[in-house]
């Protein structure tokens, strides 16, 4: 049985939808799925951490403050430090997800950073692999119902304006996410066979 | 007087016109403006050379190919190794902004090494410091006529539909150029003091 | 008066040696030095909360621990939101570095954060100007005498082996850290001329 | 039958000599190897591009020049749009490496941009997963027989001195870069199966 982890950190709720929305693409693709919230200290259980050792795949999630990856989650990513040594997660496949209030709010520093962390542990990578399906129409572009809207490949890019994650981000971000699980499973299951 | 210089590639237009925009803007805030493009060979003139040499910042601009800056461009970089050596460029200062069809379309990887390039000459690099004016109504994120739509920071970041150049990138986008433009006289103007 | 603050995080006393060296610098060129260390929690108190604000250029140092800048730094990275709105610290200068135990290890990726901060904050990026002046016999780059051993550009990158501080980072990078403190007070008084 | 490919440029043989090596590790692991030499005008023949679309792994290689990847590579990267819509290189696997003058020399700027084309072709990224063996007494750090002795994990760094290749990048550099070719190749069986 294929199993994906996605260990992410979410601030005001607007990551873990997009984490949710990963993780039923992750399920709908025949996968056993651990979803590990990264608390506000950076801390997550040792069970949680028995879980990501036994996983296939990780996918890493957390807003982009800033500038880049969230505090609490580089705390997370600094504590991966315990699995660095014994080389754990070595070929284990990897991939990452960020959400922020604008359209880039320089989340391909959160995306580099987390395919940095994933080469230091030894991992492989996967892209976000679906284009940017807006129209060419002027005004068209980014908009609501677009997969990839933002234009993103290291990984996979939300945006949320400033209200209530039931609200936000849209239908096409969500749909993005969900794709992007699938693609992680699909991969997984290759790479495991 | 101060002396700004604009050096850029532009494979369609587009970029062009943000080039145009921001020049503009360098232009209105009162200072001798030199526009230099770059061949599709990475080719610029001795005399463009000179001009380059002789400004007192030096605003770079690139439409952003297959995830980072235009080859042409690239050509162009690689050959100020020529002034590298003779430090030539040293404290001056240095801006940058990049097009795409999409969002982010991985624009920060060129602005990334626009700055790269900028610190190995010794250069000041001037942020784009304008915040994003959007509305957070939900769908209203990056609508025609904000300023900074996409929020960008390291530099300025335009999006241009597939479409000829009159008609995109839009107005916000062209305005947040101009307002770059005019940022850059100013910090020229008070380094200069 | 010109005045620099060095706001750091330092886990092992490594980067805390670099950042008095840097400090060294800055007081040799005759600006007012203020050292602000972040905690383990990423906090610093309000009162130097209050020496940022009031300072002509900040330099940020961490280590870069997996690959990005330390969790604390981050955490305090973040809570620099607090000035994002107001823009108090827009139009200052802002510099950083970063030390690790290898020659890369991935340093770049964490002065490129801090650039992303300070253009954010609508800063002015000064880079790290001093060529390497390793020799190149087959052997010789990185020798423990060489300014910028490590070939750094955007900010000033030390290497620290696995030993007590008082023998690591080596006197080349010591060096280099100190040329950049005064460096960035050169900026400064221009700035504010 | 296992087949990757390297796809490089090199302006004074020193990237060459790099990709020579891991090569060497490529056909040591048992793959059919096309070595695939970039022209100082960015192209290759039609028939390496069928070479290209028929591996199971491209490996890019380039010099860092002026803080990113060399020009005639980039003219290279932005011709691989021919297959971007195509999507033919879709969930082949990918891998870089980068050599330049100094130490970090800013490769890393150069191995990101190579992470995201390969993401923008929908590819997977392999990382250079061998950890530093440098000792850590003072001095040693970056010793000519060490593995991965730049601490470079998002791809393969090596380093040359201002000599000729046959004198250097150094033992440990060579050796590492065969290590890289052959971690491609376990990987791209792994993947085929």
């Amino acid at each position: 049985m294929t199993t994906v982890s996605i260990v992410y950190h979410s601030g005001y709720g607007h990551t873990e939808k997009v984490a949710e929305a990963v993780g039923a693409g992750v399920k709908d693709a025949g996968a056993t799925l651990h979803m590990i919230k990264v608390g506000a200290d950076g801390k997550i259980a040792d069970a949680e951490w028995e879980l990501l050792n036994a996983s296939d795949a990780i996918i890493f999630g957390a807003p982009t403050y800033m500038g880049s990856v969230s505090g609490p989650f580089k705390m997370f990513m600094d504590s991966t430090s315990r699995v660095w040594m014994s080389r754990e997660w070595k070929d284990k496949l990897a991939g990452g997800f960020s959400n922020s209030l604008s359209m880039s709010g320089d989340k391909l520093t959160t995306l580099f950073q987390m395919a940095i962390l994933a080469s230091q542990q030894g991992m492989i990578w996967v892209s976000q692999a679906e284009l940017n399906t807006s129209t060419s129409e002027p005004g068209k572009s980014g908009d609501a119902a677009s997969i990839n809207r933002i234009g993103s490949y290291l990984g996979l890019m939300t945006q949320a304006d400033n209200v209530a994650p039931q609200d936000s981000p849209n239908s096409g971000d969500l749909k993005t996410a969900e794709m992007f699980g699938k693609r992680m499973v699909t991969a997984a299951k290759r790479w495991a066979a």
